[in-house]
C-alpha cells in the first residue's frame, strides 16, 4: 500500500493558467473571480504573470490587478515571471513570491520566450538574486517536463539538469508541469523518483492538465510518489496558448473531491470550490470541463 | 514503487453500458458500432443485456443482435443478466458468457431488480448451475461496490457476502463496478486489498464511471492493485438509467493511452478505438466525453 501525505497544499491558478488563454476580461471580473477562489478557503494563489502583454493579452493587467491583492490578506500569491525583467517587474507591483518556468524542451522555450533551455537555465542565478535581494521567494516550474508539442518526449536528464541548477541557485521551491497535459502516472512516479533525490528538503510541485483525461490520474501518482503542492483551477479552466492541443487545469473541486476521498487533507472547501468554479463559467462566459461542476458531490453517509 | 502488470483485458461495453441508457438506435447502427469496436484488436465485449425491455428499451433487440454475432468470431461476447430467466434467454440466445449483477446496496438493487442484496446474492447458486450445465461462462459483477445513490456508502461487508457466495459457488470471474462513478483511487485499492484473499485464482475485473473525474485514476489504482481486467466503452459512452447522476463508462481510447505509456500492453488500438469512438458519436448523435476524441495522442517521439 502506498504511504500518502496527509495534508496536500494546492494552488489555485484560475488567475494565471486559467484566464491566460481566455479572451481577456475586466479587472472587475477578475476580482469577483479571485474573491470566490479565496473564498474556498485556499492558502496559495497564482495572480498573474509578468510577461509581455503582447504575447499574453489577457494579463496585461498585471500590475493593476496586483495594486488590489492586498484586499485579500490571508492568501499568499504569487505572479508566473519568465525573465529578470519580469522579476523586477512582479517585486516593484508588491508580490512576495515569484515562479520562474523554464521549458525542458528547446522547442516550447524557443517559442515560449525566445530562449534555448540552456539560456533560460542560466538566468535561474539572476533571478533568484534579484528576488532575494528583495526578500521575495522563488519557485522554478520546470515546464514540457515529459512532453513537448514540437520536440516530443523530453530526455528527463533535461529536467535534472533544470532542477541541479536550480537547487544550486537555492531556489525556495521546485515544481514539474505537464504543460501540454500529456503525461501518465506510471511516467510522473517515475520521474519524481529521480528527480527526489536531488533536491533535499526543497519542496516539489506538480502542475497537470487534463487534456487526455489523465489530470487526476497523474496528480494522485505524485502524491503517492510524496509530492504535497497541486496546482489546480477552479471548473478546470485554462491551458497554454503557446502549446498546441493543451486544455483545462486538472479542476480544483474534482482534486478536493479526490483528495478527500484518500483521506489527505486540504484547506479548500468543495461546496465553496464548485461555487467558485459557477463564478469561472459565469466570468469567461463558456462552459468548463469540470466534473463535480455537473455531478456534484457524492452521498457522503455516516 | 508499484509492480504493474504486464498485460491488461479491456473489455469494451459499449453495447450494453454504453447504449443503455441512450435513445434505441436501430440494430443496423448497432452492428456499425460494434463491428468499429471489433476493429480495434478488442477480444471481449459485452454486447447487450437479457432484462425488461420495458426498463431497458434501448437493449430490447437484445437476441437479434445476438444471432448477429457469428459474424465476429474473434471476439468472446458476453451479457448482462439479472435474474435466472434472463441467464436462460442470454443462454438460448447462443451468448457463451453472461454476468449476473448484484449491488451491494439495498436499494440500488430493489431499484434496478426489485430484490434485496440478499435475494439477489441467493440467486447466485441457481443462475451458475443454469450456465454451467450448457457449458457458459459467469461472471459476478458486484453494482455499486463503493457507493449507492440511495443508500449512501456501501460497507465494504456487503460486497464481500457477494464475492464469498461467488467463490463458494464456483463463478468463473468476479467484478467489482462503481456503478454511479464516485469512487477515487484510494477506495479502489482499500477494496481490492480485501476482496484478493477471498478470491484466489478466480480473475477480478473493476467497472468504473468518469462521473466524478476520477475514472482513470480508479482504474490506474485497481491496475496497481492487481486487477488486470477492466472495462471502458469506446468514447465514454454509457450510463445507468437507474442510478441518478451516473454518467459515462471510462472512454476507452483514453484508458488505452494511459495503459500504453504505463508500459502494459493492451489488445487494443489506440487509433482504431478513436475512430470507433466516432462511429459512437455519430450513432449517439451526440459529442461524447472522450478527451483523446478531442486532444489525439501525444507526439511519440523515439
Amino acid at each position: 500500500m502506498t504511504e500518502l501525505p496527509t495534508h496536500v497544499d494546492i494552488r489555485d491558478v484560475s488567475l494565471r493558467d486559467g484566464l491566460q488563454i481566455e479572451d481577456p476580461i475586466p479587472l472587475s471580473a477578475k476580482i469577483k473571480l479571485l474573491a470566490a477562489v479565496a473564498a474556498t478557503g485556499v492558502r496559495e494563489m497564482e495572480a498573474t504573470a509578468f510577461v509581455s502583454p503582447s504575447k499574453v493579452p489577457a494579463l496585461a493587467d498585471a500590475a493593476e490587478l496586483a495594486a488590489q491583492l492586498h484586499r485579500f490578506d490571508h492568501i499568499e500569491f504569487s505572479a508566473l515571471v519568465a525573465s529578470p525583467n519580469g522579476a523586477k517587474r512582479a517585486i516593484a507591483a508588491g508580490l512576495h513570491s515569484i515562479e520562474y518556468v523554464v521549458s525542458a524542451a528547446d522547442g516550447h522555450s524557443r517559442s515560449n520566450v525566445g530562449r534555448s533551455t540552456a539560456e533560460a537555465t542560466a538566468l535561474i542565478a539572476e533571478i533568484v538574486a534579484i528576488a532575494h535581494d528583495s526578500g521575495v521567494s522563488v519557485e522554478v516550474i520546470v515546464a514540457t517536463a515529459w512532453d513537448c508539442p514540437f520536440d516530443g518526449p523530453t530526455p528527463p536528464q533535461r529536467v535534472l539538469d533544470i532542477v541541479t541548477e536550480s537547487v544550486n541557485r537555492d531556489v525556495d521551491r521546485l515544481a514539474i508541469a505537464d504543460t501540454i497535459g500529456t503525461t501518465t502516472p506510471r511516467r510522473v512516479s517515475d520521474l519524481i523518483a529521480i528527480v527526489r533525490p536531488l533536491i533535499g528538503d526543497t519542496p516539489l510541485g506538480a502542475h497537470f492538465h487534463n487534456t487526455r483525461g489523465a489530470g487526476l490520474a497523474s496528480a494522485y501518482a505524485a502524491v503517492s510518489a510524496g509530492v504535497t503542492r497541486l496546482d489546480a483551477s477552479v471548473g478546470g479552466l485554462g491551458g497554454c496558448p503557446f502549446a498546441p492541443g493543451a486544455s483545462g487545469n486538472i479542476a480544483t473541486e474534482d482534486l478536493v473531491y479526490l483528495l478527500r476521498d484518500s483521506g489527505i487533507h486540504v484547506d479548500v472547501d468543495l461546496q465553496a470550490a464548485i461555487a467558485a468554479a459557477r463564478v469561472a463559467q459565469d466570468v469567461v462566459g463558456h462552459d468548463l470541463p469540470s466534473s463535480l461542476l455537473r455531478a456534484g458531490d457524492r452521498i457522503l453517509g455516516e
